[in-house]
Parts: structure tokens; sequence; C-alpha cells
């Protein structure tokens, strides 16, 4: 069975290095192209030391001259928007795991960027499976969610579209990881540990991304507010989903919604029992796992969700998505199970 | 100058410890007993190795037989209110770390500890100096606050007694300490380590502790929920605070809200220049760092409260309020900085 | 193709777990028995949340009735030989994860495991493919090696064949996953993080295995040492393998042999250019690092060699065993990389 | 009664901030000056958040209006010696806590730190009390000792003053706060976290430290070895000391020994009934614990030594030596239990 051809563009940084650590084991994958302009003819084993017997090296080709089926563009924002169009031109289906291409109005990204959106032009789908299963198919350019709104997201669908509650209160728990792979003062180990940094607060990009998909569902109104902490993990986001009923509904009637909702999703779980999500379950896999669904005495809902920020919170799902957009199994290179303990 | 005699009940434990490497260094103080019923006899370092060089036995002397200016009570909810009376009788003031006392009706004690309560009949002061110093002057039997709660409260206190918000979420993250010094497989390092664990969600015995209290303040039925979660830290709370302002008002006018309302207050500190309260900052010391005050476009206020769980909320705030019903100063023996890093 | 059968033995704990979620995906294996005696009937996600989305559940066979081509026994040393002479007498083969069958001389083993041997008769392959692999091929019972053996033997092998040292220091540091999964002191969070214990020192039950092996190498008297040390991880061991040349050899020398020795092995890797072993690269992975390979000035060779204590250290060596007993390639289901970071 | 002037040069760091940690309370002590060339004006609690309630500035003053008692030199080295002269000069006492004054051949401190040494001309004390107390008394420039040194010698003395062995394996386990306040990628969090990095292995700086203070005592010429390892803890080392006797000499005789060289030290504990030393049981306090001595069979002596690497490895340490040279109580400023957990 022939093999599609993959690049990954900018691989030197932790979700390079994770599209490398899933796709090398990818039955349907060739990785012919992992890209670093400052790392050019270095093993990537000297970046990734867990990828010591994967004999790959970076390169640097000319965007014009990258020649595959499928482009993974792990680079910051705003250098990705500006390849981007090059890879479409060459013939490849792009996924952006960039926030470049992830909102429908430019001025919103400029807004919460603060760089000038130079391709307006270019319609992205949102990467998210549970949404946009049947439009990611079709799709030549995935806009690959942002790691927060992939757990705040689908801690919250199901309630929104049915608009149970009209106020969100969003409050995540990132591992370190999600700070990428450049040291400062913020991921000092002497800083960062046995410590809890809320950061961000009220001014998180990742917000205007949640409310656009959100907004899509229900009434359209539901008030969202996002506040992120980093915390001494190293992988994993575990989102605390507060809301607020607008009747009396019992925690079993909405954790049967949310099983309805995702009983057919290959990556996000529902659990029963009242079983907690944990990170340490997910860690290094594609789940998202949901659970530990309560209301309290004033008619606050909370909703957990868990998942890795490196996995379904960035490169597994943009591999869900490739799986997705060339017919393969959705699970193909993502069957491993979480690293626990 | 003559120092008062001090007992220290159910030594064997994190606040036990935590009082006699406090105690030990305080101007005023002489520890008389530390007991333990299972560890008569024994040195205090070999269960607080840090005390190596401290010169204290476990006693398990009768309840009657302890003379002593001041009790402190760290013994389990429930064991603490059969010996509390008894030292009362003896004439010692009693300072009781548990839950016991903490609720003026003692039907929500038993409701929440499914515990009966056998002394209903004892009034307590609520422990926390800052708002009920001039009652803890007087008072021989003070209920020493709860960990979540003290973060909880004094974080939500300027703004419930101005009745900006009528609701208020506490999203708190503890530190291990707080589960006690017995192991289990919530607290087994492999499981603990690189994980969160939310908790006792819309049903943790906090709550109507935290409630009882803020309903004393402004119109009296703000609407508090709070969801716990555990996090691989030693030591610490971070109390992140949410609520919903009914006017238009600004973060600035919130942080001045508070700047004035704890500015004589010497351990609880209201941040400038929007610095982060963090778990490092006060490691160690019975200081509470509050800040990071913010508003969102939906008007949410985010207040952020830091206290290391073991100190401020719990053992530090016990000698505290000893200081204050002894007439020292309120800094003696709690004058050491955090430990950072 | 059709499937061998595995059992897995006593599969609540770690290693149990482990043997799960890395059969799960073996190509060439049916997981017909996961057993555990308290456990009987519930899902294996009830122990193992990262099993979430695996339909197994443990049973509790009759041995005699267990019919299975391999079987993998994960129980306690004690335990574990009053079952493998059944599971043999059904046919099956034997991969025994304890430490009961290790040792040639079985008053060896009652001495330091202070336990009477009751299968004296029994004689197994000492299951370090890196020595034994064509034993292994024909065994029908696999004395699966300790972790601390496994890193302490790969780490010495060279140098002891080649009789360039008589002495040597094994100080290793192992993650707390090593300890089980049972809670104790030792592994309680507070205690745990943020410390380092050493133990067993002079007394650990891996130093005469360590011994037994290298004594058959060389010049069979090299004086070994072993002291081991819990730190804040969860998994991993790390060796670091001291030793005092006989004679004037470089660390380059050194280097060249070690990187000969191991040439062809699919999962023992001598990493060039002093690149260093972590426990970060092999992390989930069934490889084992070894580099880092230095001379001081008066003649002390430093080796170091990281593997993971639950994979190459016991369950990813067992079924690499396996791999080699009935004619699979030896890295079927060994494939995934290591989880970095 | 009058204080003492004091002035912290290069109070930036971690080892500056915990002079200041421990100086504040420290009751004949006036911090005059803490100074830092980019930080002038700054609060100190910008970059110390433990200090928050510290009224105190950096300041940077002209090296010849230093006017102290006292100066601690919390410079890198290099820096340190072109500043030393000054403030010697000036009529001060100077400890410095760099490398640039602990050899007494300045050629051995240029071999190792590639450097020259422009103040060869200046004769310093190695501040290391439980060696050099009387002298100390008298000088007016001690080097105070390295963080590894500190415990490589202390856990030594008595075996080496007493020929109980001709060569040492100091194998240490170091909190990452030894790698100083700027961030790398070696002490970025998901790097540094769930991992042991061995390194400069046979090349560390502090090897020869280590030697020649050992070289002073019994015959001269034991050989040293030195292997430091970077350990996810923030605080701390933990030396194990495996030294091979040259005679039949039990644990319980080595233990003896132990504990009638330390008896009068005021911080050096060497624990009883085989007690292991902890970090957990030194963290915050200026103590060194000794114990788990053992003999093994094959003449292995293991001695276990921890300390807190910024306290009796660092400022601890420093300030220790300022009560010896100033006749305070050696344990003044100092009398903080470690913080356990």
């Amino acid at each position: 069975m022939s093999k599609i051809d993959v690049a990954i563009i900018g691989a030197s940084g932790y979700t390079g290095g994770e599209l490398m650590r899933l796709l090398i084991n990818h039955p349907k994958v060739n990785i012919k192209y992992v890209t670093s302009r400052k790392n050019e003819g270095v093993d990537v084993s000297a970046l990734h030391p867990n990828l010591e017997d994967v004999d790959l090296q970076f390169s640097n080709p000319e965007p014009t001259q990258v020649d595959a089926d499928v482009v993974f563009s792990a680079l910051p924002h705003g250098a990705s928007m500006k390849l981007v169009p090059q890879f479409l031109d060459n013939g490849s289906k792009v996924i952006d795991l960039s926030g470049d291409f992830r909102f429908s109005d430019p001025k919103v990204y400029e807004k919460w960027y603060n760089i000038e959106h130079i391709h307006p032009e270019l319609e992205a789908v949102f990467g998210l499976p549970e949404i946009n299963r049947e439009l990611i198919k079709d799709a030549d350019l995935i806009a690959n969610p942002g790691c927060f709104p992939t757990g705040a997201i689908l801690s919250s669908l199901p309630i929104v579209e049915n608009e149970l509650v009209d106020r969100i209160v969003i409050d995540s728990k990132t591992g370190v990881s999600g700070a990428g792979v450049n040291p400062s003062q913020t991921t000092h180990y002497p800083v960062c540990a046995d410590n809890i940094k809320p950061y961000a607060i009220a001014s998180h990009r990742h917000t205007p991304e949640i409310r656009e998909q959100l907004h899509n569902f229900g009434s359209g109104d539901v008030k969202v507010s996002f506040t992120p902490h980093l915390v001494p993990v190293t992988r994993g986001i575990l989102t605390t989903n507060h809301s607020f009923l607008k009747d009396d509904v019992s925690a079993e009637d909405v954790y049967n919604l949310y099983a309805e909702y995702y009983k057919d999703e290959p990556f996000t779980q529902v659990l029963k029992d009242n079983k907690l999500p944990l990170l340490a379950s997910v860690r290094g896999s594609n789940n998202c796992q949901i659970g530990a669904i309560s209301v309290d005495d004033v008619g606050q809902l909370v909703v957990i969700a868990a998942i890795d920020n490196l996995v379904k919170g960035a490169s597994g799902q943009a591999i869900q998505n490739m799986n997705i957009m060339f017919g393969f199994d959705e699970k193909d290179g993502l069957r491993n199970a979480g690293l626990f303990p």
C-alpha cells in the first residue's frame, strides 16, 4: 500500500517533536521533511532525545520546493500565515497548528494577536472533528484548534447547543510544555515547581477562539470567561467548566446529554460513575476525558475535561484531522493508551 | 519575662508539626505538652524530621491533667469536640484547628460532617483576625478557620461587604499536605505527581463554612460555589475567585477597595502593579497575598489569593489568634519570610 | 495470521497495567486473561485509568484452567513460585516478573528474600536478551530481570567481560513507580516530593542478582556494591556506574568498547558525542540508553545508563522476551518512542 | 545594643535573596546595602517575591563608598575578585560566596575556572566552621565553601583524618536552585521535571576544592572522585559518599567516630538509629544531617549527608561565618527549623 508524504514545517519545538513521535509509527505515512531553519542537517534526536533511533535530519527547503501530500505547519503565529499559501499552491493539504487561521473574522485575529493578517482571503476549517468532521473531509486548509479551546469547547458544547446555561467560567490548568520549548523565568524549575501561576487573566488569546466556536451553537450569546493557570505538570490541560443552569436540571440529566452527544466519538470519552478525568489518564494519548459532572445547591454546574495539551490539544488532533482528510481510519497512529502512572 | 505554657494536642500530624516549628522560636511561649496517643515517649523528631534538635517527646496526659495557658487542638473533627470542654474547664484558652466549632448552627455541622454535635452549647469565635480581631481578644474558644475558607473569605470580603457581586465561584488549588499525614492512593506519588485531581465537587465541607462567614456581610445572600483541586505541590492554596459585577466597576476601583480594606493587616498583603500572588511567595510564612485583580469584557471579576495551607491556613493563623488573645505582638513567632525559591 | 493467547496473572499493579498498555497494540497477541483475586469482574480501567476504552475485565480463574500460550506472572515474590509450576504443567511458557527464579542457587534467594524456595528444581533462563538471547529462544521459564539489575548489568557488561576493572559502585536513582501501587509514608507525596531517599543501603535484594550475572563474565570476581535512591520522578532508573580502571584506558576506548558490544541490540543504545542518557529520553519506551562515559584523573570510570523501570526494567523486557521465545520481530509491540517532554 | 552594618553585593540572585531572608530577622544586623547593577532603585520584592513586606531597594554604590562592617559578596566568580580588595581596603570584613578565594594555590583556580587570578596575594580562610572555626574568628576575608564541597567534606572528614579509606567516590544529587536564577534548557521545567541530569562528570570545579581540603587531613593522599547530578528538587544536596575501608571496621564503629567528631557542632547533626538524612529535613535550615552509615560485604562504606544548598551550602554558612567573626551566638539568625513537609 502506498503511503502519503508528510512535511512537518518548524519541527524543532514540542509540537513538531510530538508529530514525529506519533507519525513514525503511522502505517500510512512517510515523513519526508522535518524542517528547521536553525538546525539544518542536525539529527532530530539532538533536540528530541526520545527519537534517538529515528533516522531523520532537519532540512530547510525552499517553501516552493516542499512536495508533500500534507504539510503540518508548526510555526509560530505570524510566521505560519506567510508560508501556508505557498504550500497550498504546491498542491499540498495544510494543517496549521498556529492561531493564524482560526478566526472567521481576521479583525478579531488582529485585535487579539496584534498582528496584521496578510491572507484574510484564505478560508480554513476549524479542525475540531467533534464539530466539523464532515467539513474536514474536504478541506484543503485546517486551522488546528488551540490547546485550551479544545478542552473548553468540548466541555461546553452539549450545554451550549441545548441552551442550558447563559454564562460559562472556564478555569483551566495547563502543564508547562504548553509554554513551548524556550526557557524563561516562568518556566525556570525553581520558580515553576511547587507553585501555580495564573496568567493572562481576562486577556488570553484563546478567549475569542472559544467564544467564536461556542457562539455557533444554541442562542449564540453565551457569555464565556476564561482564566488559565500554569501548574507544575509537564503535559496536560485540566479544564474546570463552571456554568449556571437556567432551569432545574439534574447532574444525571446533564451526564446523559454528554454521553449521548459524544457516543460515537473515537477519542472523546464521557466517564461513567462519577469517574474523574485526570491528566494522568490521558498523558501521551489523543483522548479527551469528560466527567465529574455535578450540580450544587445554588445552580452551578461543574464539568471537568482532561486532555494532553501536546496531543489532543495539538499534534494528535492534527493527525486525527489528517486521517479524516485522507480517508484513513481516524485512530491510525493514535492508538497508544495514555502513560499511567 | 515569663512565658505562657502551651499544649499541642494531637501533635503527630502536619498541623501539629507546624505549630512546633513556629512555636520553638516564639519569644513568649513555653511548649509544655505535645501529645500523641500512639507515640507516647517518642522524640518528636521521629515523626517531624525537621525538628531533629528539638528536645521534645510526645506525651499522653489525661485531659484533666493538662495544665496550660492555651491549648491548641490539632485533633480530627469529631475527636476534638470531645476534649475541648475539659480543656476549657481546666482554665485553658482553647484554639481548635478542627471543624467542630466553626458553625453557629450545629445542624449545619451535623449535615455536612455527618456527625452528631455533642457540645452544641459551646460558643466559639471564628478565628479569622481580619474579621473578628476584637472578639478574638476576649475569646476562650477559637474555631480556627479551615484552609480553603481562609483564602476564599479573604479574597471575597471587600466585594461582598460592598455588594458588588451576587454570585461567587471559588476555584481552589491545594497542595497535598492539606490531605494530612496519612498516605492513600490519592496522595501516592506516582498518582499525584504530574496530575491534578478535582474532588468533592459540589459537596466539600468547607462550602458551608465559607457561606456562613460571607453571609454576615453585605446583603447576606451572595451565592457561593466552591470547587477544590489537588495539585502536585506540597504546600499552599491558590484561590481563583471568579465573580460577576452587578454594575460597571473597573479593576482599578476594585483594587483600591481591597488595598484600603486590608491596609492595616499584618499578614494580608494586597499586591500592587498587577503582581501575582504565588504559592512560592508565601511558602512557610503566615502571609496571604491577594492580587491580579482583573475584569473581563463580560463582567467577570477575578481575584487571586495565595496562602500556605499549613500556616495562614492552619497553624500560623492559630498562633496569630494566640498572639491576639494574650496581647502579644501579632507577628511574634510569625516573622519568617516565605521560602523562595 | 493467528495470534497467541496471553495471560497476565496479577494484573492490578503497575507492571500488569504496563503489560496491558503495550500488549493491546501488539500485532500478534490476544490478551485472554488479566487476573486479580481482589478485583474479579471489575473493568481494568477502574485501576488503570489510562485504559478507559480497553474492554477487559479482571478474572480469577483456577490456575489449572489457565489456557494460554504464554503466562506473564506479575505476582509478588513468594506468591509467584507457588503458581508458576502449574502454568508450566498446563503447557504454557512462563515469564515471571518476580524475583523467585532469578538465582541459580536457591540458597542465595532464601538468604536475601528470607523465604523458603519451594521449587528449587525449576530452572529458568535469566531474561536479559543482551546476555541470553539464544537461551531465551528455547526457554519455557524466563526469570525477568529486576529493574535495578537491568541498568546495573547493562552498564557494566563490557568492562567486566574485558576485565578492565575489579570494583564497581552502582549508585542508582529510581522513580517512585518502582515502589509499586500500594501507598506508604515513603511514597506519600508531601514526603516524597522535593526529597531524595537513599534506602536499603548495603542490603538491597537486587545486589546478589547483579553480582551473579556479572560473575559469569571476565575473571568472575569483580566486587560490586549497590546503593539505591528514591527520587521524585515517576518512571525511570538512572544508573551511575562508578568503577576503577586497572590500567590506563581512555574514555574514548571505553566508549568504543560499549558501542561495539551493543551495536546489534534493538533497544540498548550507546550514545555518541557525550550525549547524556536521560530518564526523559526513555520514558515509556523499552530503550536503555548508555553514555556519558568519562574517566577522571584518579582512574575512576563513570558510565551512565537510563531505562524506564516499568518497561525495559519490567514489562517491556518481558514482552521482548516473549517476542524472542515465539519468533516474533523483537520490536513488535515495543516500537513506541519515549515520551518527551 | 548596637547592630553591625551589612552589605550584600550582587543581591539579585538566589544566594542574595537567601541572605536577606535570613538576615532580616537577625537580632544584631542592620542590612545597609543590597546591591544590583541592573536593578538599581527596584524593590527587592520585585525579584524576591517572598520579601513582599521588606522595605529594601537595590542600590548600586561605588565600591569605594560601601561603608559596612561586613560585606557579603554574592557576585559570580571572576567578578568577585575584582571588588573584594576594595571592600577590604574600606575596612570591611568580607565573606565571599564565589569560588575566587577558595584555593591556596591560584594556579589550581586558574586551571579549573579558566580565568586569570588578579589577586593571588590575598589570603582567605576557607569558611567551613567545622574545620576552621578558630581561624575564622580572626579572619578578614572568608572564602565561603561551595555547596557540593560542604556536603562532600563534612561527610568525609572523620574517615580521612583517621585514614580509614584511601579512595572516596562522591555521588551528589543537587536541587535546581543550585543552577542559579537564570533560566536555561537545563532548568526548563518540561526538561528538568521527572528527569535526572548527570553533568560535568570528571570535570566539575568543585572537585579540586574538595580535594584540597581533604588533603589537609590524614595521610594527605586520599583519592577523591566527584560526580554531580541535577534532580527535580528545588533545594538541597544529598551527598552519597562511597569509600572503601582499608581494614575491617564495623558500621557502628564508623558511626561512633562521626558522632564524636561532630558532637559539639551547632549545625552538623549525626543521626542516631540509622535515621536517614533527607533533603526534606533540612530544607530552609542551616543544618547538615549525616547518617545512614553502612558497610557492605565487599568493604564499601556508605555515608549520607543532606544540606540545603542555599543555606548550609551558601548563605546560611556565610551568616554562620559572620556570627563567628563578630563574636555573636553562632546560631543567631539561623534558628529556624527546616520546612517539613
